[in-house]
This record gives C-alpha cells, sequence and structure tokens, in this order.
C-alpha cells in the first residue's frame, strides 16, 4: 500500500505532555505553547482537559487556555472529556472538539477513569447526544491497544470491536493508544486490520503511540503503511510521570515532521519551529529534552544539519 | 515482500560503542564485555580495531582482546582493519573476520581514513588479497550513506556503485553506514534498491543506522522490508562522542532485539541479558544509558513488563 501524501500530526504537548506533572502547570505558559504550536503549523492541537483538579493537577485552568489562546484560522483546537461535568465546563469554554476516552482492558479502565468499559460507554452516550446537540465535534480514544500494565497482552480483535462501538457512536476519528509504548509494527498492524475487519476504515483511525521502548517512530511507519493518516505526539517528547524517568512519554514530534518530511509526506508543520517548541517546553518544565533529534539539532557542535537536506520539498 | 524469519545481528558494543572514548578503554572491561555478548546470545561481535592509537586511544590493546576473549563455538568475533599495518597486526591477534571501511563521500573519506575514496581502494586490495592468503573473511562497511556532514545529501546510486566494488572484491557482507543518522525509511529503501540495482543482493548487506535523530528503528524496520537480515547494534545505544551529548550514537541492541521479536524474527539473543548489559556498560563508561527500552526494563517502578508478552516464542 502506498504511503499516504499528507497526513495530520495531533500535537498533544499541552495535554498529554503536561498532565502527568503533579502540580498546575501555569496557565500563561499552556497559552503560549498553543499559540506556539499552531504558529508552527500544526493543524490539530490538544489544549487541555475537563477533568477534577484533585485528579489531574496541571490540567487545572483549562477553560482559561481555551479561552485565551490566540485561534489561528483552520487549527482544530480539542480538549479531553471524562463525563458530562467536563462536556459542559468543555461547552462554556467555548471548546468545539472533544476528546473521550476509554480503554482496551477491564483493569485499565477500572484505574484510569474508574468505572468498566461497559460503563464508560454508558458515560460516553449522553456526552455525545449533547456534543451533537451543540454541534461539538466528538474524538475517540482508547487505551492500552497493544498491552496492558495490569493484564499484559491484549486481544487485536477485541481492540477492533471496542473501536467500532467509537465509531458507531458518532466519533469522527480514533485514536489507538499505545498507552505503554510496548506494540511493535506487526502488532500495530493486526490492531490496525483488526479495526478495518469491524468496518472500520484506515481514515478515521489515529496513531497514539507512546515511545516508551523505543518503538513509536517505527510503528508510526507501520501505521502509515497501513493507512492511517493522523498521528499523535509531543513536542520534546513530554509526557509520561516526571517521577518515573523512564515511565516516558510521547513520541517527539519533531521526530515525527523530520521522518515524515523524509517520507516525502505533508505535515504543515515547521521543524525548525517544533525543535524550538520542544527545547523550550522541557526546559520550562524543567524536564529533560526526550527527542534524539530535537538534542541534535539544538547541539552547537552539531552543525551539519544545515547541510544535510531534511526539507519536504527539497526531498519530495 | 516477507520479513526475514531470522536475521543476524552484528554487536558493535566493545568497537563502535567504545572508539569515541578519548581514552583507553581497560581491556580487562572489554573482555568481559565481548563474553557478556556471546553469553547472551549475539552471533556475531565486534571486538576491537587495529588502528594507531594516537588516533583512536580508546581501542588500544584490541590485539589482547581478541586473543583473551573466551571464543564461544559459532560466534563470529570480527575486528576492524584499515591498512595492511592493521591487518597483520589482527592476523596476529588470531582474528578470523575483519571488516574495511570507506565512505561513501570524498570529503568524509578524507576526513575519516585521510585519503580519497579511490585511494582508499587501493589500500583494500592488499588487505583483501592477503585476507584470501591467510583465510580470514572480510567484511566490509561504507560510511555516510545517507547524508554526509560535509557534503550534506548523498546520492544512493553513487553508494550503489560504491557497495558493488566492495561486493566484487570479495566481502561477503557490506554494511551501509548512516553514520550520522540523517536516513528515513525512503532513503533507506532507495540506498537499498540502487545496491540491488548493481546486483548486490540484499542478503548480503548490513543495516547500521546510528539514532542521532531517533530515526534507526524505523529504517531497520524498512531495511528488513527490503530483505535485510543483518544488522548492527550496540547494548546500552553507546556510540559517538561523549563529549557532545547530541552526537550519537548506535541503535540499541536491547532495542533492536525487542522489535524483532515483536515480529516474531529469530535472533538467538536474550533480551533480558541484553538489557543488563547495556545498562552495566553505561555504567562502567559513566555514559547515560542510550535506550528507551533499557530505562524502561530497568526501571525498578516499571514492573509491568513482567505482564506484556515479549518473548519471540509467545509472540510468533
Amino acid at each position: 500500500m502506498a504511503l499516504p501524501n499528507k497526513v495530520k500530526i495531533v500535537d498533544l504537548t499541552a495535554r498529554d505532555g503536561l498532565e502527568g506533572f503533579k502540580h498546575l502547570v501555569p496557565v500563561d505558559f499552556r497559552i503560549e505553547l498553543v499559540n506556539r504550536l499552531s504558529a508552527a503549523g500544526f493543524p490539530a492541537i490538544e489544549v487541555g482537559e475537563f477533568v477534577s483538579p484533585k485528579v489531574i493537577p496541571a490540567m487545572q485552568g483549562s477553560d482559561q487556555v481555551a479561552q485565551q489562546i490566540e485561534p489561528k484560522p483552520g487549527v482544530e483546537y480539542s480538549a479531553l472529556v471524562p463525563n458530562m461535568r467536563g462536556f459542559q465546563d468543555a461547552l462554556k469554554a467555548g471548546v468545539h472538539v472533544i476528546t473521550i476516552f476509554g480503554a482496551a482492558t477491564e483493569q485499565f479502565s477500572q484505574a484510569n477513569i474508574n468505572c468498566s468499559v461497559e460503563e464508560s460507554f454508558g458515560r460516553f452516550e449522553p456526552v455525545v447526544a449533547a456534543a451533537k446537540e451543540h454541534h461539538v465535534k466528538v474524538r475517540g480514544a482508547v487505551s492500552c491497544v497493544a498491552g496492558c500494565p495490569y493484564e499484559g497482552d491484549v486481544n487485536p480483535q477485541a481492540v477492533g470491536r471496542l473501536v467500532k462501538r467509537f465509531h458507531a457512536m458518532g466519533c469522527y476519528e480514533i485514536a489507538l493508544g499505545d498507552s505503554i509504548g510496548v506494540g511493535t509494527p506487526r502488532s500495530i498492524k493486526a490492531i490496525i486490520q483488526a479495526c478495518e475487519d469491524q468496518g472500520v476504515p484506515a481514515s478515521v483511525l489515529t496513531a497514539h503511540f507512546h515511545n516508551t521502548c523505543g518503538m513509536a517512530l517505527a510503528n508510526c511507519y507501520a501505521a502509515l503503511e497501513m493507512g492511517v493518516s493522523i498521528l499523535e505526539s509531543a513536542c520534546g517528547g513530554l509526557g509520561g510521570c516526571p517521577n518515573a524517568p523512564g515511565a516516558t512519554g510521547n513520541l517527539s514530534s519533531e521526530e515525527l515532521v523530520y521522518m515524515l518530511n523524509g517520507l516525502g509526506i505533508e505535515t504543515g508543520v515547521d521543524l525548525d519551529q517544533a525543535v524550538a517548541i520542544g527545547r523550550w517546553a522541557t526546559e520550562a518544565m524543567n524536564h529533560r529534552l526526550d527527542s534524539k533529534l530535537g538534542e541534535a539539532m539544538t547541539n552547537p557542535n552539531m552543525t551539519y544539519f544545515e547541510k544535510v537536506v531534511r526539507e519536504p520539498e527539497a526531498l519530495a
């Protein structure tokens, strides 16, 4: 199968990249972050999360972030919403796109959202109905598609059936979350195939692959080969629990853009700006820069990057 | 094209992983390292380099390493050899497999081995002839196949023609070195295709992809798709200049093994032992552990790896 000519990167720096910090992340910083991301050309940006501040203190003030960013025409700004309460808050803040999220396994569902998988769908229904009423678009996300920290192995067919339910409910995009980063290209392809077997086209699937084991980029390449053209990442590889160094983190947006440039796939994102955001945001959060490319391209000893062709136009 | 069922990993920890250190790396440590690598199941191990200690101080005593390791039957121990002087020393040390190395670009050739590309072939010829006479096997390696720090872009066809010369000279394996890690799956595939267009089969090509930009594993996956079944890596991602943090480094052997396990491809390498070697060797060298998987699997907070299926038998 030919690779797509164009992909949509959903940048998660301001949400998944920050939510693991155990303290409020200043609203002003998050606003600037989102504005920098839109300026860099990211076509879709997750700006925050409407959850209890007791559970996720970092994301307090997501309403202010949503309201005070400078909206760039054509950019899709979304927010995570776990329930009706969160939806009401998101609606009040003027959010037009929400992401609802469930898990592929019972034990992760209990640990993450405190209910069974079946119960989670019971919570989604009123949210989706209300969203429809208010012309809010709904994305879906499934955690632990390639492995679960509690249950271990996950059946791709079970993931396919869950994804079908999100799709049937009206989610226009559904993220396949390899939350603990244990998938490899074969398991990722099997999951995507299982979704297609359930009648869900690859065109609505989103690759959300954590880089815990260093597999994320290879897995994205495998997903592209299966026709997936929406991919999620975070600048600087931000994400994961900052107190557990190994428990990283998102795929670095700058590495994703670099690979896509090399593949001649259009993203609309300026690589240098993505690199700069990764450096700036990780420094601001006093977090390590978790991006090989980011390290290399901001290393003053490595001037050769100017000589090595990496712009999509030149490579296409 | 179907992926290979089995691959040969050439572990470079004891050579490429260490040669960048600006001081002699203790011989005893290197001997123990090689013995641990063979015990872990690596089928091929580069043990050292027969060069001037003024140029590469770290690799002094490679003769002692070659002579004092406990040779494990069936394991291929090799050493890098730049010229006849190096060959004589390697021969004296009882080395049965040597690697000769050139560059894809004139400027890198001058910088790395102080002669033109054409002159380098003039040096190879007597080495290869002497090796044949003494029943020493010869591998070839080409640097900078996907980009050069001095010349920038590199023409895949030019790489294909060079690789053909190594092949015609009698090299039974030829490593495609993306020395600065700037390739992406498309450029890697183009290079392999160019070699095949020159009549060199993928079965003799070796993937040697540095992880400077985080692309190495995705590039290995692309190479596997092209039929490449020999891959080089180093435990803990050791390699590169320790004084320039961004100028890393080899692909982590443990990440490569993990991905191959996931793909159901046999390597013969024990993942847990590879992880342990990466941790041990980087600690011994006071170098950061440059492997996401290594970090995750040695993080005491991340006990879930025991639950996540990752053994090749279980996945096949």
